[in-house]
């Protein structure tokens, strides 16, 4: 009743679909997988709560759980191989979660990642020594929390599209991402842009996309 | 005195030099694009205020100036040619100087441009018209005020890269541009990233940069 | 004691009452339920809290509950029928809830309601595919959250008064709906008014008094 | 070139059209207004700014200038008559430009309008005096800067939808309008929806509209 | 260790002692109150926790608890007599815990009250029912959710200071408890000044300070 | 037309009429201070704008002009003696034009003034200095801007009702005011209420309101 | 695999390694523990939650656990002395958790610390006996919430560099902690800057950086 | 009559005397410049506005100008030698006047200021360049607009104390400064403090106090 499902999209893009399922109740989100998996259809099952996640899994044994990314996967024809590789960059290891969410997506979509975690600007060093890897990549998504300098800084470096993602790690004036959003935002290097905070999603979708072109 | 110009930067990219008048003293202004000119680069002079415009052209009579853009260029050697286009989009009229100084960046940088004017929600058949054209180009910068809806929309009908660009355009709420771009930002839409309020420039730069990929 | 109760006004307007359960201690609302019941009004008690909601329908059986919507009703005399019909809309099945609310309250005043859900900007035949059915409604309810583009492109397509509903569906820069919120308020469209983040009743009474002009 | 005219609009709606004049340059105004005159239809030219108000009479002098609106009109055919009239309430004096931007809008589009002026919270005796006159209304245009009390009291008194307007008349934490815009948002009171801060046109246009249902 | 006690404070001022217990742990709390009981002082501690309140009345049964004010006092010698009264006014009964703890503040502090509640602008005649007993009183307190326009109301029919305490009921919009301040704060009616959100403690305070001048 | 004069209140209340003339034409302030002046009342003309006080003077050579304050008064009939006096103070010399406001308008009404100017927080031995006055006083305005510490500091020594006044001195953090707003309004002092940024006429109108109970 | 530890940066500054545990997950702290222990370096493990509290302490023994503080420290080598003391003083009781903080980070690093608590302007001849005490000493972390006015208070009394940190004590429009941080940036006295809310490392860190100058 | 001068402030702390011109009248101003130098002070005016430089030299020649930090020096007596440098560093070069503002406060206060100019994070090749140099100095100002990632930078590759300045430089998502100043505080590098948005004078002032100690 309460969905009306769009036919057209995934015909035209030839790519596979993806339920968001945080805000769904559990038997909604099972109804909704299970029309998809029916119909023979790679799916991207995003944000899993925990207490979604037995009923998935044990309803539909074929789904692949990426713990870390909180995603389901069901890959039912691969997408046709692609020539270039994504990075996936992260300023500390609390924003890993986010950049897995990222990392998997471009894989559901047949993109090869290299991750770069880490590497944020306390100790900039970390970030110099994997330059030339980084250099030989087709975009670069950048992870960050706090001040969120690092897509700046990358973007400085490599002459690459950068797709800046804020994270919500941080207290006080970091105002849950929105001070990593702005600041990535106002970034006066150019070559950058920007989704919402933790968006590993729509940064890796958008990443794909690129390499893809 | 006051400039540390980063030598390092258009010899690695290889694309020309910008810079950004609007903050800066006449006089300073001057003296860079002395210096850039007389390296024999190619030189983009962004956001030029109509004081500078008078003492920049007569000096310097090279420069082409695009008024609705509001910025000057010099093309000593033409880049590259590009196999692709990118397309530039508006909600609005009032978008529209935003718009040109995104096309006139990625023509600057050697990318060809199709100008898709005042096609926003309030009247969507205008867009519907034209989207056979907009499926062909290979980046989308669509820049809009207001509600600035039009890029999920546009992002729900072309599978293209497109970045957004939330203008200034409205009044009251509209939080002179933070309400599009927090919108743009919100999107339910994948496939798409923001820059900031008013960036033709950033917007430009990104999608001749994937453009020539 | 805490109450006083406003006797003139379900007189002077010949509507029913409503009681806003969710901020109320669950014998406070009881008493006032059973004010209004007793003599023999029509009455909406909405937001009802899951704790409140056995005590409530355990000691009045005659109330209805609406699981989604979470409200009860008692229509003790039904309200004179209305010739005309009102939509509600909504862009995600996560605006359901709110979208119920405002149905509900539509019908509690005997106004009739044509259901269009799930029919957001990210695929926008799916809302084309229904735009003769909603050209015959009296006013639209259209319940949105994230960027809240759904209203202006409603209000372009359909020349009815339209009500936008802001949901607080979306995460981030979504900032709990104050971002559809400021969105749907700087629409480019006219036709269309909004009212608080995830107020379905109020839309649904808005446009219930707007059908029965 | 700049602008993709929405000839499927005013046909359909059979209603009038609209420019929005603020942030255009007087030339491109002055092109858009002829190119609608020529067609005879009827025009309202809105926020006229003082510079562009000679250029825009001198060339076209049949437009009806309408001082505190600041806006022009030209009626080719006048509307078909409509049997309901619209009251427009303020609650002080300067609110009055904003109001007087409302109600010319209602009497563009053919429907009458009841002015009730600086009849603020501060002085209630003033509101209490003419609510008869109100209650035989079809709708509520109230407009009110400062803490926005107005729209919330009259709606409580007057059984008819009630479009509430924010001024950014006041300083301090008035925040421009978006003080008096959130206050009506919140309302306790049923029966009234917003419209952005001092828009005028938007809240007569949605008044005209509902009394020609 | 941790607490410096102001000594001077209660000596100079001759007023009871204050306690805040909401953000101090349990043993802390029990500590600082041991000294002012064993000092024979006057007492009030404000917003006494849940899980504080057994602990409290088990080691100090003298103290009396105000549950819907969430707070106890302990008079060990009643304050002299004031001649003056104050008013405690509210729009609605989600306010009530606010106003109690104004009303409880003034009667430890020897001030009688009179308690107007529910009153709000949604049904004014409640209120203006009560207007000559509001005239008598020295002080009003006025406690106000969502739109926060009760003291405007209030200070433009009763000629008295009145002290206006916003609360955080309310939802959206309602910022919890930022709109009602914001908008008490804008009021265009003189006479009116304001204290923190739902700090009722504050405003009774100060409207027993100024019942005993 | 546009005004509603409010007869009732001067005369209930006996205090003299305010015309806030900041946001007036000319034409108009001239108008409504006729009508006022005809009538005998006392008038305080506050806000008077640089181009409105030429005409003003020049028609109504008995109003005189506050400098400072930048209002002017006429006084008709001198209100009655008050036996009380009121405290003025500021921390800097820029808050003095509001401080001005407050203390005129005191005046006004007929109460006499203590002004304690530029002993703020940076050096509080200033302060301390003129304690035993300030504690004389039946209330005290206490006018700052930037970080608005000074109203705290005065009721943690002054045991009288404290009236705190933001103002807009300061830049970037300051917020226009916005901030010494909110920290006047979390003052871990009791005895304080506080008004609108720059407001030294509401601060003013309440202080002589408290004088004269 | 997610961390990239930065060795450069302990062997060039001879400080003890500091681990944020608060958004880690207890496994992944453990690890990196056990990595600088076995190192034998000096370790600060800052902002402990409760559940991580058990497992680190059982495996290693050797940390000390400051509970107020809510950190571990272990001192491999002690450092070598320092000189000079710092100062951290607070305004009231509330703000000991973050000044502890800052105090157990100042000795982690061998800077004595002198403890001034619960001085706060709500009575400020608490501060005043203080005075010569905190002149003595190198450099001042001054903590607190509410309006946040005591690092301005003790710059204007002491010439000594201030660190101020806001605190989230306070409710409403303290804003969790917005407010004081807004306040001290916008302090009317010099020698005051100011770190994130809460951050009693920060402060206490960048204090012993100053006093081992 | 409106300034308190506080005159044991120069004395106890031995330091020049600082007036803040911008938002005085500039007869003001000469009369407390007057008073200053009469006593035979040093004077710093800072943030002088062009219509009062005129004035302000014709009346006391002996100030000297310095136009980029637009403040006017009086040394009466130089400061005693101090053995420490201090470093001033710009992002860009529209910082500079921020950060000139700085270092002539340094040099005032008798400290030596090492400039690194424009060595924004677009090009780090230029800030480590200098990396030496930064090292060798006492305390480092650094100053910053836009996304404000730079002092973050240079507090992790320099262990001195970091004094950040936010400035108001860029547009759109900068608010004027709030995006950097929010970014510095949410740094994930220690050693680093902030001043308010373009305050180089709070920065200067307490960069020379850190290297006098
Ligand atoms: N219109 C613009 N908006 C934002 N950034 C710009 C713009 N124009 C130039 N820039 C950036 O500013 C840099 C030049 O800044 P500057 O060194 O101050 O001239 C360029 O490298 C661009 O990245
Ligand atoms: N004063 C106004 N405030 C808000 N929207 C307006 C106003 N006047 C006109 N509009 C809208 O702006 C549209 C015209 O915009 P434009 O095509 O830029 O002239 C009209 O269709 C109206 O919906
Ligand atoms: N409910 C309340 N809201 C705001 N402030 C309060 C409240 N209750 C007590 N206070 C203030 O907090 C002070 C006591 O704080 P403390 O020393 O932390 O117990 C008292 O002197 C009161 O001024
Ligand atoms: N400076 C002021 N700031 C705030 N409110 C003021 C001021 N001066 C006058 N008022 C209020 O504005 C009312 C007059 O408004 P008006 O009818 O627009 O002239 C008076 O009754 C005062 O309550
Ligand atoms: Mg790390
Ligand atoms: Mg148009
Ligand atoms: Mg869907
Ligand atoms: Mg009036
Ligand atoms: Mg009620
Ligand atoms: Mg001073
Ligand atoms: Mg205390
Ligand atoms: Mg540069």
């Amino acid at each position: 009743g309460h969905s009306t499902l769009d036919m057209a999209r995934p015909v035209r893009t030839g790519r596979g679909e993806v339920v968001f399922a945080e805000g769904k109740k559990t038997e909604h989100l099972l109804e909704i997988v299970e029309v998809f998996l029916s119909r023979g259809e790679n799916l991207l099952v995003s944000r899993v709560r925990e207490d979604q996640l037995g009923p998935l899994l044990e309803r539909f044994p074929r789904l692949v759980y990426h713990a870390e990314a909180r995603c389901c996967t069901h890959v039912a024809s691969p997408p046709p191989p692609c020539a270039h590789r994504v990075g996936v960059v992260t300023g500390g290891t609390s924003d890993v979660p986010v950049a897995e969410e990222a990392a998997i997506t471009c894989e559901f979509y047949g993109v090869g990642v290299e991750r770069v975690y880490d590497v944020g600007v306390a100790g900039i060093n970390r970030l110099l020594a994997r330059l030339e890897e980084m250099r030989s990549l087709r975009a670069l998504v950048v992870v960050a929390g706090m001040e969120g300098a690092l897509p700046s800084v990358v973007a400085g470096l490599v002459d690459r599209p950068v797709i800046g993602v804020p994270t919500s790690v941080g207290y006080g004036a970091a105002l849950e991402g929105m001070t990593p959003l702005l600041a990535m935002l106002t970034s006066c290097v150019p070559g950058l842009a920007v989704v919402n905070i933790d968006n590993g999603f729509g940064a890796g979708y958008l990443a794909s996309l690129i390499a893809r072109l």
